[in-house]
């Protein structure tokens, strides 16, 4: 089973800046024990970052053989519907995790576009959020495909 | 005269998914119905779709021989200032169309920002909907035309 | 095929007043050209002007031969639940139309309480905007016709 | 003791549309099973349709020798403060009905501008909402004589 | 010159109800008040009464040969779009009254959508309120007339 | 057939307290009136009274041989999602009842959680709400086992 | 009979700038057509310009002998609760006058706080305004002299 | 380490009622579940269900032996600010968990008071999020126990 | 004479926990303070603690022989209506008071749903708001005791 | 230690006018009291009434010396943002004190523009809550007082 | 030329207090900085300071011959109607000028009433922010006196 | 020092259009008079133009070794959260300026994302809003290296 790991904009600045909000770990090492953990668990991971809103579109569009997505759309959360609108026309199912509680935080980022249309939220737990998100997409993914075995056979 | 057809983000994946909301008739079937009308009521059209905000923008400020736009902005309508500026700014006439009836689904996607500088709106035919925005666009467009010979001659 | 054409409050005059917003065709010259084009695609249609929210509730009820209706609701589109009902309760598909970009006009004109209920809407491109309807009524009361025939035969 | 039905827009078409919502009974089954009730409970009816605000207002206004009205507002539910002054000025106790449960349907139906000065409101109930609502108003009529007849004795 | 006055709908009860907000005046005795200072300040003047949002539409649109138009919307003054915008097509000066201070009653009395399309608006002083809308309207009238006839010489 | 009547807070106070608002029976008399009228119509009926939030929820959770619920929510009606929830859960149909005309009294009490999820609602008869509440509610129950006897025969 | 004239701040540069909202006649030139009024209709008037918030409730709170107060609250209008306690305060019934039609401004000008407390408000006359604001005001402080005496005597 | 589990009001109805929102999972199996993977991960849990608002503001409050806390407030969510503040007053970290996405649901159910006060958020895995909540909780009592021991080693 | 003292939830817990907020005295020294100066200024006083809103509600319907309640609804202060109405029913005179400044803490603690129907309302002032707030209860029961006395002699 | 009273606008009115809500007490009545009560518990108060937003601006300026400030802002509570700022920028500790209970009228009273940067606030008592805002003040300024000494000896 | 720099209320305290907002420098040490920018740049500057919204609308009146305005409004940004309508009215280009980022700050301190009506705003620079709106005054009164030049030439 | 100045959306079609509002001088003339006062205050700059949001936040990100940003965001100024996190995380101080008064505009114009975390923020002096945010920006980042530099010796 293959899923898509996404991190949306700023977040290749990780680990170096504003460290009080998103703590001290980079993309990079995130990325690691995210690997580490796919290992684990038997599964494989792409892993994407873009600052760009249409180049997150574009990947999206072109996970069509994954059996999920774990996607931090960052910045975008709060602003993209073109995102939102390319998860509900892929289909495939969605994990969107953050790295702080957005619900701490700013009234704005209070509000996700992406979350009504994703299989479920994690928010708060830093780099942990990323590794549960990673068991939720694999755990979803699975029953999904059990499920489409069951039908096809 | 040149009409210029702009699809927004995520139209590239008409026809497969989704199809109660947008139909079943793929891009390619609706940009052939788009060339034929073109022929039949003469106008020359060029067609262009993108998923990023940026390229749409650009592409707008460089429609300077056209006579009309007719645009689709899809998740753009209810997010993009850069986009409703451009056409501002441009001055060349936009009529702004929908596959769905906006009005009829969430909340969010009620609102416009194009609309107000659009010359009009036509939402909710399905591929109707283009192919009466390119009638609305060709007649708008010969009117001006008509309009400024006046004043020259 | 027959399509029932209704102008809402205050459109019977038309061309004599508030040119800058609703041009200087008058309605007699909007209902010429509704029969010429009406004629050119071969639909009959019945056209019905009322400044009384009462009569227009009345006429749609009455609506039951028709394919479709064409409605421009003017000062109604923004007030009128009872028309609302009477579209939602006669499943007539309805057309609304209007002449100027509701869209860029007072706030309270942003709001329609039709289009939810509506098969469409078209707005901005004066008289235009009702051949557009037209045209768009007929493509939906065919559709219709077709995919009714189909399951009766 | 006399009781005035007054039934509002669309409801004329009861029974034959929109089943889901509104139910199978057709208006005029409604009325034969008000017609039985008030026989039983010993009080005359008189029954009253329109999709005119106007005439709602004038109806309600010669009410005058009623002791109480039972009225299902429908769409003007939500948008008539002239049926709501008609009430207030008359002083004639009202009892608004409705078929549907209006709180677990669109946003805009929440809002009755007709409840405030209603002795009381019930909704939901389908047909029955009528019925009930007639032992309420004989209820409240009754009431009111009584307490009219001590005052002038 | 010419005036028209008109009554919106529940004022044909004045007098008889709710006297601690409307008075006691009934509306002959308001007409009477206001025919002779009409006399006195030499304007005809036309009274209509209608509880029909449509008729008084109607009668607005007829309104051609009048210097200006009194009127006290009553319940319409906060629903109806229609009359606003029957006045503001027959650009006839408007002047809004109303009995009772609407600003010191229910927060949905606070909103008028004429007022922004009247000459000006006058609340709060029982039938005098009408009084000082005649002269109101007269003087508004005959600066017109002025204008006009300066234009024209 | 059983039906449930629950009481919400404060009700346990009536007849001796805010009598303008709430009229001067006791609850023990309402349910005096409740039992006698379960009599005639042949229901048999539980009686319960709480200021607990958590208690009605019990109450409702283990109401499971009853064919419907009357409840007056009291305050409840406009903070209690966990009464809503549990409406929701028991699928047991629910009548909500309250004693004063909720939307003639302060802006918050206009507003009910519970109603969305009740069958219907009846509000602003004083005592005889509950009545027309157990009419109400043995209407419907009886509705549903004879639905129920039939898809089982 | 006294009245008192409030004119609020800015209202001393009548007459010199911003013509085509507020006229071309200067404050002292409607001075004096109150003082021509109040000679006519019999009254004294005693007239009071300030852009101080703090000295217009001083001089209302010394209005004590007057019959009636005629303001044009202007800038304060919209802000100033004190002036709003000073005239409850001094129960004297106040006359709010606007040169301008406040309604067909800013939205934060469709606001008064001064008018739930006033007698009646008038606004959009011009000079007009004061005139008629004048003819209220005797006409409330006869009323209300009138009231005194049979009280009295 | 101590992980203490606290299950909402109407959780104890899981699995037996509303499948499509909540899964067939009854509780006792999610609580099996729980504890496999504590005894797994190696942390004791203890768990708790109450449809009581102040009963689980008085567990929280006797938590203090606990590293963390994995609560699904459920219904009191979006109303218990009591929850809210004893959970900020204990300043035990706790993870918040829902088994449906709440951001898909009713526009009430997505403003959670918890979740400011939480340390992170899961929800929309089914039974799946408390799986993931408990590893969440174990991972962060854990940071704080390392943290605490190097503080006072 | 007595009054009631009600802490409401989490109060228990004052002193030991969020100091900053809450100030480092526990609720043990507020009641013994709280006795000392009943003692001083002769009254007798009650106190009551309680995390769960139907134990309040319950506690103020039981206060009948009670001058006064001094109460510090904490948390209830903005969800409990039900804790309001008591108040409201039981027309026992009821002091609010909050040990913070509850108006310059998160926007959701700006209103409280107690304060409409409470006597006044301290807050701010730490566990001197109990005291001054005892001050007022014995105040406005003497008061009252001396109205009574008065009325009744 | 000194404590500056200030009485904002319209309180040098009290106790002639709108008795029902201020009562019947005058301002130098209460100023007699804030006397009496500040010997008895040896404090020095200073006096000071204005109807002028600046001069009670001023004066909170020059109040360097004193200990605490007790203010009833009255109208400007809810519009003046200069009070608020000259507070906030003396740092001297302000007791915001109000004759009637603010949250029980108005709902523009409700919001107090100086409470967030008050130490607390008063409100409800009458004359009483002067007396308890002194008390309050007293408190606070020796508390702060004691404070310093300690950090200086 | 001649430009007025206007400091609002509470500013003559700049230097002494809250200097993490406002800065260090006091009042006399931004005067002589102007006085030094104002020679350099060959303009006179008057400089006035007020806590009086009604001394600061006075002396914007009486600025007649001044080229441009430099104005901290300070409180009254957000609550002067009547310094936004004396700016208005003067037509003497105003440059809106603030020590502190006001969009960094409470929210009630976003909006600017001030702002819609001057040239331009500059906030956030500290003292800077004032020698930057000098140098934009003078920029702009020399363009207007340049046009105002061509035009009469 | 280094000073990246960054244009926003649609700046690049400045000078040919929309001279209303954003003024003749086209972006070549105003990057000219960018680079003269640079070489005037000695300051290096960069000047980079875009209408992609990500190029912008690519862009940002880059900014390492400049001592201050100058952005103009154009149409991204009210809708890029992905721009205000990446000035946010770099935390090279950034001018925001304008070359129209947003405020004088659009209400949606109103609302800045990118103020709250910028140093502050000049609109409204067309071309010369860019040169005094140059001024500023060096100010700015002077201040700051004169600091670190006071820091590291």
């Amino acid at each position: 089973m293959k899923i898509l790991i996404i991190h949306g904009p700023n977040l290749n600045l990780l680990g170096s800046r504003e460290k009080d909000i998103y703590g001290s770990k980079t993309l990079a090492e995130i990325n690691s024990k995210l690997k580490a953990l796919a290992k684990e668990i038997c599964v494989n991971i792409m892993i994407f970052q873009s600052n760009h809103e249409g180049e997150i579109v574009d990947t999206i569009q072109k996970a069509k053989g994954y059996g999920a997505i774990v996607i931090n759309p960052a910045a975008y959360t709060h602003t993209s519907v073109a995102i939102r609108d390319a998860i509900a026309a892929t289909k495939i199912p969605a994990v969107e995790v953050h790295l702080s509680n957005i619900y701490g935080r700013e009234e704005f980022r209070h509000k996700s576009l992406i979350a009504p249309v994703a299989a479920g939220q994690i928010s708060g737990f830093g780099p942990e959020s990323y590794l549960l998100g990673l068991r939720a997409a694999a755990c979803i993914a699975n029953a999904k495909r059990g499920h489409s075995k069951k039908k096809t056979s």
